[in-house]
């Protein structure tokens, strides 16, 4: 009986990298968060502990704090790709790079109506998000964004869903609808052979995914997800696919009758768990399979 | 050897409560983290199991809600003393309530340019804080801010100190300097005898806490502190005290120089632990001592 | 230009059942967090909110609590099995459900050195899991543990490895290598066609990983990763794959040298982040291909 | 108008301690997280940014790992006591030293029936703590511990509560009591002046506090507090005083009538947020005030 080595990777996780950029006494700020992942021919460090093909952990993290000195980061798309195209480059065992870059955004603390040259407050919980995977003859990018937090009070009904023996849920025509958007939008096509201005698309996709969110009027979670894919499929011709995970994060209405109040949909409570989970995504029917840009974690 | 009941309060902690308000076809939402502590001659639940003092955690998160029905929200200080007078009011073994509440803003989502009527995302995670303490006779409100992330990339030192065996950090005139500013300020007197404007309160001192980061040139994160402090009392006649907690998000400069790279202050780390933790308070010559605002949590 | 629906799922995620089952006077606890996901053909709720084919989460979530009524829970591979194949069975437009089930240990609180009837206290952080995949003519079971925090101060090496121009980290002959194992093993077949120990697979498995982690010397994480995967396949025949992630935990030895002390390996900085991840599989070569049991999350 | 500085402290939090003692082959794991604080005249650094007294928070997680290095870390109460009295000794301008030490049990990974000489795995969430105050003629011990999560399934009543127009709670006598506990106890006196032994007053009051949670029966959780507090302070005439924190970690009784189920105490559900929180305290009546031992955080 035979036991191979099967799928693999390995990296640094979540180095944290902080960029000044100084122009003049303006002070320009990037807040990062790098993973690389490597594979290839890693046989040999798993079989017998010969190290010889296993660039350190240690100096990925190194090299993005070196590559961050060399040039400036730019655009994440772009810092990925040089990364990732350099592990592919150097090592010779390591045919595969995975780089993944969370970017945190930062604002300028207003003074006397004036933004501040060097001083920032953090804008909130959402982040920028890239997962770019480099192969010797091509890449692929995979954009998003993580913990845009969306409500809507009106303009969300549920109803006319099967009723089995266990199903004891009330039809709606009126609730909260609320959801934490985790969205990724994958690039059609190897970055190399295409100008793709990345921090426009982020920008526009963030606002078509905010838009259709809010104008769309909900029948179901599923078909806010659909719409919110659709929308950006239908705006950015660059990208191929869009995935989201919608947690339906439940604002439950509280029944205020035992105490002679009637409650018309104004007094909530917003329960942690469980919750619905609605996990989708929009295709481009002439798009290109996702291939290596979806085969990411071992586990 | 005699053993007695000590310092004890008890209550619910953490009701999450969500209110939609309609004004025409505009909602205004709300979002509340709630927790009640209630104290007083409870001495029979934990001598003998007797309950008849022990008004339920369960009736006290009832409370919060049809409170939330019964009449607007409002400033979370008015909402926070309501609760804590109905309590004080109303169980005849209750002589003090301390009633916390953190608000969560949200913002509409622009369409087209304009605020939608009822979609809105989450603005961050900043919460404006109060916690307000009821006696029969009088209340404290001590009101406050968390998770008010900011950072400066210029206008920081730190040398001078003093250099012991285990001393090895070099002095620096030019480092970053980043918090998550956990403020409280206490209001002077009883809310009762008072007309505090606790909205423009919590406006003006979060934008003062912010230019004083931003603008004092700093040589130590507690002169910064006592700055912020300062700067609140000297804005605000309302408030006694403020009291900060600011813990050192520490960014290391990278050693680039294995790789051959000079760092000017350019590529920084951001480390998660250890950091320091810089706790003070600025406090009116005159004001009144906190008593009962400040003995709050039992452990 | 035509855009459709791509890959989909949705489901109650983190249901949290407790159930205790009584035997006289001796009570058995039981602690889950249950996760359902349905897939099939759930276009209508997508394109055009048609949810004739959406049994509702609330619905998955009832039916989660009342089987844990009508039959003892049992093995965790088993209640979910009956809750996926309940799901396929009963719902037309339902063709695969994912039910992924972690059990968290508590122990019994010894009282005068006898186990107590029905007190218990928690065994720490650590849960077994199961993900089983069910379609209308097969299942697929995935079990695991997740949380499992080992440490060895000895036996671990790390040298030998090749040294680029980012490369700094010393090679190392005795370091302390520390990880959080997450571990998923799948079975071979139909769990139809296997009578299957689920409990003995999990108490062996387990108990293999460990000694496998405290008896091999280790040159790599990576050769500590396959070497436990093979453990596990070789003491294991149901089994057909072993998927292992492990973080690097990274302990760095304190420089004393500035204190006049010598730190021979005796004091060290636990980090927190970044940290090495590594990831691979140990398969059995002629183990079938885990097909539906792989393609688990959407995004 | 006059501002001043008011209460303030500073230090060095979550210091991440891990130490290797070798017996032979027999190695000895210890992993402790220590935190620092530091008060006395600290005005200059607050007021005009003059450092002279401020012994860095580098300098004190220095010496967090020098004196591990010194001497071997023994009970936490003891390397905390000798850290504070450090700080207290060598520098003018500090008056008062808290340390703060909470240790991470790991157990040896059993090979073959036998402990492994270094081979560890984590011994689940619970952390043994203590929090020094050191003066230059005094100390104060508060130890305790954090995270022991006990759940009973029977022995537990609420009912007899007063019934206002806000009460909808059922009474019952039996429910589910579940709690995570964090307890405080202060030990009596100077530690300079008393043997005391710490490890084995752990070892019998975690044991006391267990045993009194599981037998008692409890009308409500407030007894069940003051039962544990009480049992301790007859069990170790050391301690003056016991702090309890129990959060009421609810277990919901899952209502399956809709489904034709009658649910006998069988299948719960284990809610989040909001939970109760049940603080109090049992005090030794001829004991020490606590002074500073109490006056612990700014905030």
């Amino acid at each position: 009986m035979g036991i191979s080595l099967g799928p693999n990777q390995y990296g640094k996780a979540e180095v944290r990298l902080v960029t000044v950029r100084r122009d003049g006494p303006v002070h320009h700020l990037r807040d990062l968060t790098v993973s690389t992942a490597l594979s290839g021919d890693l046989a040999a460090t798993h079989l017998t502990g010969d190290n010889s093909a296993v660039l350190t952990t240690d100096a990925q993290k190194n090299t993005v704090y070196a590559f961050a000195k060399q040039q400036d980061v730019g655009e994440i798309e772009d810092f990925a790709l040089r990364l990732g195209r350099h592990f592919v480059a150097t090592q010779e065992a390591i045919t595969g790079a995975r780089i993944t870059v969370a970017e945190h955004a930062w604002e300028r603390i207003p003074v006397d109506g004036d933004p501040h040259d060097h001083a920032f407050s953090r804008s909130g919980g959402e982040s920028r998000t890239t997962t770019v995977t480099v192969h010797a003859d091509r890449a692929w990018v995979v954009s998003g964004v993580d913990g845009l937090t969306v409500l809507k009070s009106g303009g969300s009904e549920f109803h006319s869903f099967p009723r089995d023996e266990y199903t004891t849920l009330a039809e709606t025509d009126d609730r909260i609808l609320a959801t934490a958007v985790t969205a990724r939008w994958r690039y059609d096509g190897d970055p190399a052979d295409r100008d793709v201005d990345w921090a426009k698309n982020h920008q526009e996709i963030r606002r078509t995914l905010l838009q259709a969110f809010a104008t769309k009027h909900s029948l179901s979670l599923q078909q806010t997800l659909y719409t919110m894919g659709e929308a950006v499929l239908l705006a950015r011709p660059e990208v191929a696919e869009v995935r989201l995970s919608l947690p339906n994060k439940h604002h439950f209405l509280v029944d205020l009758s035992p105490f002679g109040l009637e409650n018309h949909n104004e007094v909530f409570y917003a329960a942690d768990r469980p919750y619905g989970l609605i996990e989708g995504t929009a295709v481009r029917d002439e798009a290109e399979e996702p291939g290596p840009a979806r085969t990411d974690a071992v586990l």
